[in-house]
């Protein structure tokens, strides 16, 4: 009886808007309506103490982030959120740490417009996984294979932050962030995926992916399953000034390129749309840029420009692409 | 990339038949679709090792019943599986271990009908999270609150077998297992939740939950959130000879009470339907036992009888209730 409790003690805060909940917590199974016309798009992601996130990080900053990296990958589908579930193992039963992991969680499921619709409490070391599940118009989904030759690729946000704030965990936990610091952990803390951008984007752009390995990964996944090869201005990589203060701009680019937990999205479109993604942007106030362009070549290949010239990153944690 | 990788190499077997996944492994979300005037129902397990599972299990086997427990939520709503996600911690990886949990679970995923549809691999401690998807037809679903006055109180299987054998851990390890014991163990090993039974029941019964924590507790859900009371007959119970053999009559009926991990169905049909019931069960192949009926009363009270007196088992593992 206890699990039960405690999922209803804790995690039964989360009702959903849109009426799509027919049944949540405290069945065998949840149940949930689907739209007609629509396709289901679920994914799955797990974070463990000590290996994804730092063991003394507030339980609502993990809580947050667990949910929000989830919903990444929703919104790297074009997908609208549906419902997501929650199976957390814990080594033992603090209630302070579940009313801040709980309040975090309501946060995130508020933020990003997603009910919490059923879960499994365990005994053992801190592992989250979510389960998150979300609706497509049929046939509509922004899969990573449908790139297309001269489409323009864009990234959503600012790239690097949250690599950059990785080694900032001892001066955070000491309280001694700058001011460009402490916005850079935040970025790592509080990942903000653009859910209602991306549902809109979708019948918009082509291919999508979120950034969570780094962009030259990432984009290098639409690469291959789209079988072409991209050209990617470095210039234009969006940076944040609180990054290029923190590292300066050879630095901040590099983050940009090779870091990851961006958790912001990276898609290709017609260049004939690009009116129509910079209006809903602005409509959504969601920063937008234009990176590069997908051209011909089976090889995934990306080649980095700037001034003109071929452009080496410093660090080649990329090295299945060339420059 | 390594995680990728492993989740192609091992996690790829798994094909619908159905053509309901449209996209599985390999984009940021799996893509399902779902067919008109169904709704979706899905459940979510965790199995850490050393809580769940006796660290010196066979992999095929963890993977199996990580698995069938999982599936067994999906019969307790009356759903027709749609596929599964697995998202598994492992604190290294062996490709041993990996080749044989894969094929465990391909076991399952075969003889369930349930496509792998997605996936995520971590370094962690050993724990296994399945959350499964599911369709039933709209407003079909078996609910623990839609038991009703004089429903008829039905189980699939055998009781108490699982529970029995949680004591063989030892001796099934040295191979000391005698015949009916053996028979105990693999029931406790492999669980084999009802589904196709279940998914046709749906249209005969009224309320369903499979017994995953023992029949008297599991009822007791139902009876919960139905507001009523029941009556069993233990006399009517139904024991695998193994398990009369092992622990004796008195015995096997306390550990179909108050057993846990049988993962047979619980369910309640108005008396009209047995010969239907029957039919079905006979059709599949599948053991079914009127065992009792709904009675009146808010107080989710369950009355056991035997000869015409009550019946006072020896562990009262459910206090909740009065005999």
């Amino acid at each position: 009886m206890k699990e039960f409790e405690l999922i209803k003690e804790f995690f039964s805060f989360s009702q959903s808007k849109s009426g799509a909940v027919i049944e949540g917590v405290g069945d065998d199974c949840a149940v949930l309506s689907i739209p007609d016309k629509r396709q289901l798009v679920t994914s799955v992601d797990t974070l463990v103490e000590g290996v994804h996130f730092f063991s003394d990080i507030n339980p609502a900053d993990i809580a947050y982030k667990s949910l929000a990296v989830n919903v990444s990958d929703l919104a790297a589908m074009g997908a609208k959120p549906l419902g997501f579930t929650l199976a957390i193992a814990l080594p033992k039963v603090e209630e302070d740490w579940l009313k801040a992991f709980s309040d975090g969680l309501q946060q995130a499921s508020t933020a990003f417009d997603i009910p919490l619709i059923g879960g499994d409490t365990t005994k053992g070391p801190l592992t989250i996984t979510i389960n998150v599940l979300g609706t497509v118009k049929t046939d509509r989904a922004l899969l990573r294979k449908s790139a297309q030759l001269d489409d323009d690729i864009w990234v959503t946000g600012y790239l690097g932050d949250a690599a950059a704030a990785l080694g900032l965990h001892g001066k955070a936990q000491s309280r001694q962030l700058n001011n460009a610091e402490h916005y850079l952990w935040q970025q790592l803390l509080r990942p903000k995926p653009p859910i209602v951008f991306a549902k809109k984007l979708a019948k918009l752009a082509h291919a999508a992916i979120d950034v969570s390995d780094g962009l030259l990964v990432d984009l290098g996944h639409i690469l291959e399953q789209s079988h072409c090869s991209a050209k990617i201005k470095v210039s234009s990589l969006p940076l944040s000034e609180q990054l290029t203060e923190f590292a300066g701009l050879e630095g901040a680019r590099e983050f940009a390129l090779n870091g990851g937990d961006d958790y912001e999205l990276c898609f290709t479109a017609k260049p004939s749309m690009r009116n129509k993604i910079l209006n809903l942007a602005e409509d959504l106030n969601i920063n937008v840029h234009r990176i590069g362009s997908i051209t011909a070549g089976e090889e995934a290949e990306i080649q980095l420009m700037l001034d003109g010239k071929p452009y080496k990153p410093k660090r080649q944690g990329w090295q299945h692409f060339s420059e």
